[in-house]
């Protein structure tokens, strides 16, 4: 097995050369009944549609401090997140967001409502945040968290978190806390503008 | 080409056999650092991640009258439905949500706010359904269409509604409709439990 950069491949190929159903060379072409430029199976007929992807994730709030991870992959390797990851098949949401923090925090949490829905089309991506009580503060951080730590809220380290998903989503919370409520806030993020 | 049912490969594949990346035999393990089986190439080292998908759609308002349309494709057939289809790269969820009306209703309209968010994880889906005012009731369905049309709120078809993410939006909209503010609504539909 050859060995290429552990970023290379990350998260998943977008480029289709060969068909993953029967191996044949894929064509590039505007299918019959379609109105864009698939990759297509001239040998089997498989149309192999590529579509955007949900990353999913909490804000774990201990009274008056929120939990952050520390990251230990890139991209932004070193920056503080909150706990957060591609959705996967067969979960909804909310089991997704609640998975991920198990695997990048450790801590207990229980997830109470969706805060953000945020669209970030320049990575294909759809950031989905879930505000979550931590039920119980031990931590025990996975292999993709340098560290995990909780951080007043009036202390939140802004200029060393990871995405502007994650400031503004935490931005969203602090403007929300003092009314006690927490309605789903939905926007978009334009990366190449970054404001 | 060979030609297989229309229905055949939708959406996509999902079993994968042969690496998208270099045309060789994929593996299905845990890869190293992971904790569930991918389909992975021992050959040039692409994991070939598979993620849910979104479908996005609109609750299009004329007055008090909704638009739907009527499926010219499986599954469903011949049901009446909200426009709505699966996301494409490079789009918001609301710019999505706007095409899949143009595609299917051709009706001119302003997209207004988030009103569902519904988890199908059977399925492997997450739906979005953004209300829209309908301002030009000008209609020209396209080929997924068999006639698309308006129906007073107090005479929906229930009974020939295409999904239950589609009536339990409609809900949604009927129930916030009278106070006039319409806030958005998450909630997970298991297809294994019909209700």
């Amino acid at each position: 097995m050859t060995s290429p950069a552990p970023s290379f491949y990350h998260p998943a190929p977008r480029a289709q050369q060969f068909c993953s159903q029967c191996g044949h060379a894929l064509s590039h072409e505007v299918p019959p009944d379609d109105n864009r430029v698939r990759d297509l199976c001239k040998h089997c007929g498989a149309v192999h549609y590529q579509n955007p992807r949900n990353v999913v994730g909490v804000v774990p709030i201990w009274h008056d401090q929120v939990l952050l991870c520390r990251r230990a992959i890139e991209p932004r390797y070193g920056k503080w997140t909150l706990p957060a990851g591609f959705m996967e098949l067969g979960e909804t949401t909310e089991q997704g967001a609640a998975r991920e923090n198990q695997e990048e925090s450790g801590a207990r949490i229980r997830i109470q409502s969706l805060l953000t829905v945020i669209d970030v089309p320049s990575v294909n991506q759809v950031h989905l945040y879930y505000l979550a009580e931590v039920l119980d503060p031990t931590l025990d951080p996975g292999p993709e968290t340098l560290e995990a730590a909780f951080f007043k809220l009036d202390a939140i380290p802004w200029q060393e978190l990871s995405f502007r998903s994650v400031s503004t989503t935490l931005e969203h919370y602090l403007q929300d806390r003092p009314g006690g409520r927490f309605p789903t806030h939905h926007y978009a993020i334009d990366l190449r503008f970054p404001d």
